[in-house]
């Protein structure tokens, strides 16, 4: 292999799950030293740590401020960080940890889900050129007041991302608990496979569409600044994992590249409006300034110019969406709201959707032909979601993964495990 | 009583050791606010946590590095002033969290036991301005260069009296898990009594020498800018704890405010040195330069010009300064080394020892009466020390305290637990 002049790695929170972890985690990050001649790995919170200081604050206070937790939670990647940086002192390695505030990662105020305005590279090349190994706290980032500020659940990939474009690197691997991105998610599919590529385009709707190997911000600033990603296992020795990059022409001749299901999503219909110009304003502006993203969006329109709304929010949106649906329903006279808490949304994705047409066609009759009712549809180039009960969600997975990622027509082929 | 414009609080770990702990400092925060019109309140980690993080370094590495080790455990402040500050806020009152880098608590770079350089009062003030409850991460500051550091065990105490010199607080009180300043620890001692009120400098001999209930280097702070100083009881409702200020007529009638024991205390002599001018630069230089800090020394003169020089140092600084010396005896031809690891040190502390003579006289002749055989002795203006062994240690700090200390003399009175 060509030896590289930077490489980012992230690690995430399974990989740095214990001591033990985080030692073998050092003698990789040591290791891949023979690949390249500087190296910045950034850290997640050990495994289960972000979920407990959260446990903590909520046992304090029904709705903890959002400036304490993001200070709360940010100290689980600061702790990673410093025992990653004396595992690699352990071994014998320079080696220096950064904060978020300490590069600094300028973020916006949007406490726990903010954004990042600017890295500021400087620090981290000046701790390079002395030689160390520079280890850096993912999710943490500092706003302008100097408040510390995380980027949203995932924002590991997200900083190393950010980080790997800042600074250049010729690299960006993702080191995970899964050895890369597969057709379809391998618990619930017995028949995906590990693909050896994947295009910028798809990977960004996989992750919009509930793969979680990679975070979805992260494939798009990816994407934007022509970062290289390697998404590959932190515990098994060999495997080039999954790379991720531009499309090339093998990758347009596959029809799929995968299946997804995101089970994690509430539908929520808004009965009986008056079907009036600027309706979608009054329903979906309180939303959106509520920071609720809303997914799908269909309107049926009834009899007597009344219409029914229905629209699909994260499942941790519901209870702030019904509020504020209520409270506007009441407002514009509806007749009424209905939800449901979890649904299924389904998705397949390719690049070969783009040329190939009957794509649609085919997935709807293949879940017909399960007796599969479909609740809604959503469209892009690249891939069609459709939303059907929650109960089918696998099932429906499963057809249409068998349909359309046949075993041996995919060019990347099938890498044993 | 009348109100105050602003009080430093400072809270430690066992104060703030669980969420219901932390709960119920947050009330009394907010019932001191009847007392004064601004608050800070300074917390320490949640007992255990600072052990539990550089256990996990010891873990990773035998010789975790200082830089990497301060960042580690300056999350546990992190977490509890964030705990805090939320647990304030559900009680309804605006608060914030700031940490040492936020202020800036600016440090020098020796981590671990950095000296505070100067602590920048503008945004804590901007903040109470705001009309925040601010809630500060003790023990922790940054270094020009922007990197953590610790101020050193203890130092909670000693960010608190920093912050109210810097803030010109009216009051600093140092909430603990008992109730005030006693003349003798209470644990060991029956006829202990709480003192009300205690000069500077007796509170600065009585924590030099062990006393644990005031950071050392704290009193010191709070002595140079005139700090008023409370050390009162998280756990009880009532009573007035102790006040620490300026001495009073009162307090210079009182010939021996109280009796230390210290019990982490290593002996070391090096026997048969040719007696030269330099010898003690010679033994010492490089034991302070390795950051050790030698309490006392005596030297006997022996025969043939050869003498023995014994000294203490702290228990947990014995092997280094064991290789220190071992070194030095070789270069300097002596004859050899022996140590003691633990031997007490038992003093007498008292601003009336200034006018009052024979308080020497009559500790050594108590001692006597007991059997305990003095090895060592070092006087100041208003203190006696005096190392015994180990095993006498106790003894003779009772036989002191109630010999100098009678229950009934002290102007303070008896205030019942």
């Amino acid at each position: 292999m060509t030896s590289m002049d930077l490489i980012v790695q992230k690690y995430g929170g399974t990989s740095v799950g214990s001591l033990e972890r985080i030692r073998a985690v050092a003698e990789r990050v040591v290791a891949s030293l023979a690949r390249c001649r500087r190296m910045v790995v950034v850290v997640s919170a050990m495994a289960g740590e972000t979920n407990r200081l959260l446990a903590l604050a909520r046992q304090v206070s029904e709705a903890p401020e959002a400036r304490e937790v993001d200070a709360l939670v940010a100290s689980g990647e600061q702790v990673s960080a410093a025992l990653l940086t004396i595992a690699l002192r352990a071994l014998g390695r320079p080696a220096l940890s950064l904060l978020g505030h300490q590069l600094p990662v300028l973020t916006d105020s949007n406490h726990g889900r903010a954004r990042i305005r600017s890295i500021d590279p400087e620090r981290v090349l000046q701790a390079l050129a002395q030689g160390n190994i520079v280890v850096v706290a993912g999710y943490q980032g500092v706003n302008a007041a100097g408040d510390i500020t995380t980027l949203g659940r995932g924002a590991g990939d997200l900083t190393a991302v950010a980080l790997a474009a800042a600074l250049k690197a010729d690299l960006c691997e993702i080191y995970t608990d899964v050895d890369g991105v597969y057709t379809a998610d391998p618990n619930l599919c017995a028949s995906a496979r590990k693909l050896d590529r994947i295009s910028y385009e798809e990977m960004l709707e996989m992750a919009g569409l509930g793969a979680k190997v990679l975070q979805f911000r992260a494939v798009g600033l990816a994407w934007r600044y022509g970062v290289p990603l390697a998404v590959r296992s932190s515990f098994s020795a060999g495997g080039q994992g999954t790379w991720v990059g531009h499309e090339d022409k093998a990758m347009e001749e596959v029809l799929v590249s995968g299946v997804t299901l995101d089970h994690n999503q509430s539908k929520l219909t808004i009965a009986g409006v008056a079907d009036r110009p600027g309706l979608a304003a009054r329903i979906f502006g309180p939303i959106a300034e509520a920071g609720i993203v809303v997914d799908m969006i269909i309107q049926n329109a009834g009899a007597e110019g009344r219409t029914d709304v229905t629209f699909t929010v994260a499942r941790e949106d519901l209870p702030a969406a019904l509020d504020k649906v209520k409270a506007v329903a009441a407002e514009i006279g509806a007749q009424g709201v209905r939800y449901e808490e979890q649904v299924a949304k389904v998705s397949v994705v390719g690049l070969g959707m783009r040329t190939h047409a009957g794509v649609a066609a085919r997935m709807f009759k293949a879940l017909a032909d399960e007796g599969i009712n479909i609740e809604m549809i959503a469209t892009s180039e690249i891939k069609i979601s459709v939303v059907v009960n929650a109960r089918y969600g696998e099932l429906a997975m499963r057809v249409l993964h068998d349909m359309f990622v046949p075993a041996a027509a995919h060019p990347g082929g099938r890498e044993d495990r």
